[in-house]
């Protein structure tokens, strides 16, 4: 039953901006990929599989933060560790951190929510209740 | 002298993921290029310049965090108002709000510093103090 | 009738890398969003509306090419001069020059089919012939 | 003396666009990877490294082209089979061809010349020659 995972992840040329250091936004795609692993690894294959099934077509962001502790370049390998932090009803917690070894670079948070797509606008979205298969591995 | 600048873009194909809604870094990126054309009203053209004349050679993050209030998809025009929310010692907070018409998109926050090479090792950075012809603009 | 169109852009620093100049398959994503800029002068609003009255998603590549002529790096504006270059059967080529003022700095090409969801497997595509009312306008 | 290598990619969902595929300027980011991921193999390092002791800020492009004869989307695992097929004075063509498994996705080519800053404008690069220890590796 997990509740944590860590990704590996190598810093690339093109993840680094003109002042030699990752481009920031990039940690947060670390970080979303990183989300990604955890829930495959909590037995969700893809947000296509569980659109199929029960309509969820992801879990969107309703806040990030993050930390900038170290700078970084490539081509460095860096690791993410993912767990779940807190539950508050729909939304939850996901705490990555991201380090080079035992050099943390980022301390980030991401607040995310299970949706479906608004059956009254198929351009927006909508939060349902966290599955109850997922949630019994996360309490 | 501005403490204030609102960038427009709009959101293409490339910007939405499979669940058809903005890929939640891209609002990190619009957030730094809004923060660059920020800092080009205030008169620093590039971080090439800054290099050359100061040794500047950006104003990397600390921190930065995002509320996502609302959804958007291509190909919605969106604004970002940008400014500057609070100074402290070296660093500083630039507010940016992202709208699409009078609907809050994204409510985001930067904390950057002026850095330069770090002189021990190329591959590091070093915060320095926020230059004085900008923190003039700024208080 | 158009048959051509130019959308223009700022090189901004996210888009270059630690060689100062952009990042070249940032070219690909400007000259795929100009193929959009372009779809949508010739009437097509999103692939959501073509889907939800065609059941065409997109016009995915069959091709892709490039000539790099002169680097380019941030904060230059570039325009893109997108056309019609060739007509194959359901496959059409868009051609793109890429320039900053006079100069060319990319001279490209997009081989593009107009395509459905494959009815035998929602995972991959299928292409169609190019709708009658598009196919007006380029010939 | 390697010329050729095999990179293994896992496509994310942000990889893929709202058609639910591979978004095309993605494929040439693997292709730009797997050509580092190649040059490491062959002993450089990092193009900070080359910059320090040979002056060559990397290995720029001046043509990439792409066949896209399948598609693919996430979580797929692809691989980029990445090798010399050309030499011309100063430029040569890598040769990449992207599988998952033993279905060819994409048939990529890349371009590119050995590059310093050119003297006459900090903007702008020159191309040199291949250096003798990584030709050597190539014919």
């Amino acid at each position: 039953m997990p509740n944590s995972h860590t990704s590996c992840f190598r810093i690339e040329f093109g993840d680094c901006d003109p002042a030699q250091i990752v481009f920031y936004p990039n940690y947060f795609k670390w970080m979303d990929i990183a989300a990604l692993h955890f829930f495959n690894a909590c037995g969700i294959e893809s947000w296509r599989q569980t659109k199929a099934e029960q309509g969820i077509i992801g879990a969107p962001l309703i806040g990030a933060s993050a930390k900038f502790v170290s700078s970084a370049t490539y081509p460095e390998q860096i690791e993410v560790d993912t767990s779940v932090q807190e539950i508050r009803g729909k939304s939850f917690v996901l705490r990555h951190v991201i380090r080079r070894g035992e050099t943390v670079l980022v301390e980030g948070e991401e607040t995310r929510i299970f949706a479906i797509e608004d059956p009254a606008d198929p351009k927006r979205i909508k939060a349902v209740a966290i599955p109850g298969d997922i949630l019994a591995q996360w309490t």
